[in-house]
């Protein structure tokens, strides 16, 4: 069956269901991108695993974050224990959750559950030089894959943890949709006025640093996070794979762009999940052309927006798979 | 304990939680909400129940809608066979379905499960007179709210099913929080722009019948539907008993408006989940001064919005009762 087949038995499929057309808004839009996906007019969506990727950044250094760096490994045990709200949000809303860390620079608990894939002990200072080499970024797209890989679930949300990767985040959604670099830099976990001041003078002038353009891989070993690398990579070989991908807040949308940079056709996979309370990244969504589905005000990250999107691809699904048809219930259509 | 140290001992329990503060946005102040109902930090959002209330119009005779009116007949018997959309989404989110005749035209299935509880076999049309006697009114609202009271579950939501019934809920709305009553009119469930001019020219004479002010009993009896009726008591009830309300689209918030207006003091009750792709919901939901929780497009009714939010609901009591603290979990605060 060709696409334009595919598409019009979709169209008929959700418009005989027993609703007026269209008063399922945009859940009719997304069971229509997940039965796309899954090439089926009854796709399955019924599990889901959170992999939160963990990493330190040299830039830290810097002092761009209200938080000291010690909070990465901190998180990553209260991960790891299930106290932290990405743990809360995915035991209510029935999603896995897998933490791996992907290059956190304090000593990593000895705990059964961690996925210990390290590409360093955090980022060098982007300030000052790239953040990673070319290498250190294609390992951490390479695992970020094979973790996605191994991951089970119809989707993967994916979250992050690492003090000052708001400040990779913005230069990198800067320098890949070019929104001003000023409207993507925002007060992280709670900077006051002069710290917002500070942060954005040391990313103006880590990204005038490096005046060329750059391609996404590029882009990210200049300006990128291991976590973010990894979530890239991740976002690739989950919608290769025909899975749904759960995009979070403004750190994971820095990753969907490196990875959208990368592939673009993997594009009918994302799903936006919320537009975040991080500065800049309504600015950035709408660079990418991303209408998210929440808007909450939140600016955690750990892919706990994802997971609040979570149970909207469980009823799009539903949907599609369960509702009657008009037919099948003898209710009347319109005269 | 005071309301004052109540709200301090809750405020120092959400921003001791891991994550900065303020970063879970909105489910901070919906969890916030859910524990000063219920008067605890801790507080329960484990179970919720559906009741779709159904009712005809006696004002569908003009022609208001694209359905025939017996479609509000047909869709009880979906309810009932599991295969509404209201039906899926509760079975996907974990909540309880009940369905109830508030007072529908047509002879009625012969099902275990129907709540029969006509107050008439739909109002009479309220173009041309009351759509209710004041009994009727009062009859309807305590048997919405002995519904309510017998129905289980932390968190009530209220849906409807009845052809025309955008109708009444635009007058209603009208006349009791004052937006302009075109504003308020919409195609329903899919007028041309013929059958939208005739709605208007139908629902504007209908409003000048009755020229004066009036009080909700009084607004109700005039230009309400049974099962919206059944609503507002309902609605009342539930609050009344610490409840959560969710209360669904245009119709739903017509119900709300008559609940406000009776009970002013049910507010911290109710949540008004979405915004609707109805025409004038976001302007009634302004004037209730109502932050919806989501903004999808939909216009289906049945409850299917209020569903849809209930995952947040659990989400934001998960939060305040499974989330580790700082101490707990051994997380540095800012410096």
């Amino acid at each position: 069956m060709d696409d334009a087949d595919f598409d019009a038995q979709l169209r008929a499929a959700i418009d005989g269901k027993t609703k007026p057309l269209g008063a399922l808004g945009r859940i009719e839009a997304l069971a229509a991108q997940i039965a796309r996906l899954q090439g089926t007019l009854v796709p399955r969506m019924d599990t889901c695993t959170l992999v939160i990727f963990a990493a330190d950044h040299g830039v830290a250094a810097e002092g761009l974050s209200a938080f000291p760096q010690a909070v990465t490994v901190e998180m990553v045990r209260n991960f790891l224990a299930g106290g932290a709200a990405a743990n809360v949000f995915a035991a209510t809303l029935g999603a896995g959750v897998q933490v791996v860390d992907a290059g956190v620079a304090g000593a990593m608990p000895d705990h059964p559950d961690l996925i210990r894939r390290p590409v360093g002990r955090g980022t060098a200072n982007l300030r000052h030089g790239p953040a990673m080499t070319p290498d250190q970024a294609a390992r951490a797209l390479a695992t970020g894959a094979e973790i996605a890989r191994a991951a089970p679930g119809d989707a993967l949300a994916l979250g992050e943890m690492g003090i000052a990767n708001t400040s990779s985040a913005a230069l990198l959604l800067h320098r890949l949709t070019g929104v001003a670099l000023e409207r993507l830099v925002g007060r992280g976990t709670g900077l006051d006025d002069a710290g917002l001041a500070h942060k954005n003078a040391v990313l103006a002038a880590a990204s005038a640093r490096v005046p060329e353009r750059l391609s996404p891989d590029a882009a990210l070993a200049e300006f990128g996070g291991f976590e973010i690398a990894m979530m890239a990579g991740a976002m690739q070989a989950a919608a290769e794979a025909h899975r749904m991908v759960l995009v979070d807040g403004l750190i994971a949308t820095s990753a969907a762009a490196v990875a959208l940079g990368r592939a673009p056709h993997i594009r009918p996979a994302l799903v936006f999940s919320h537009r975040s309370g991080d500065a800049g990244h309504a600015a950035a969504l709408e660079a990418l052309e991303a209408q998210p589905l929440l808007d909450l005000g939140m600016r955690l990250g750990e892919g706990t927006g994802a997971l609040l999107a979570w149970p909207l691809l469980r009823a799009a699904a539903a949907m599609l798979c369960d509702m009657a048809s008009f037919d099948a219930a003898g209710v009347s259509r319109p005269a």
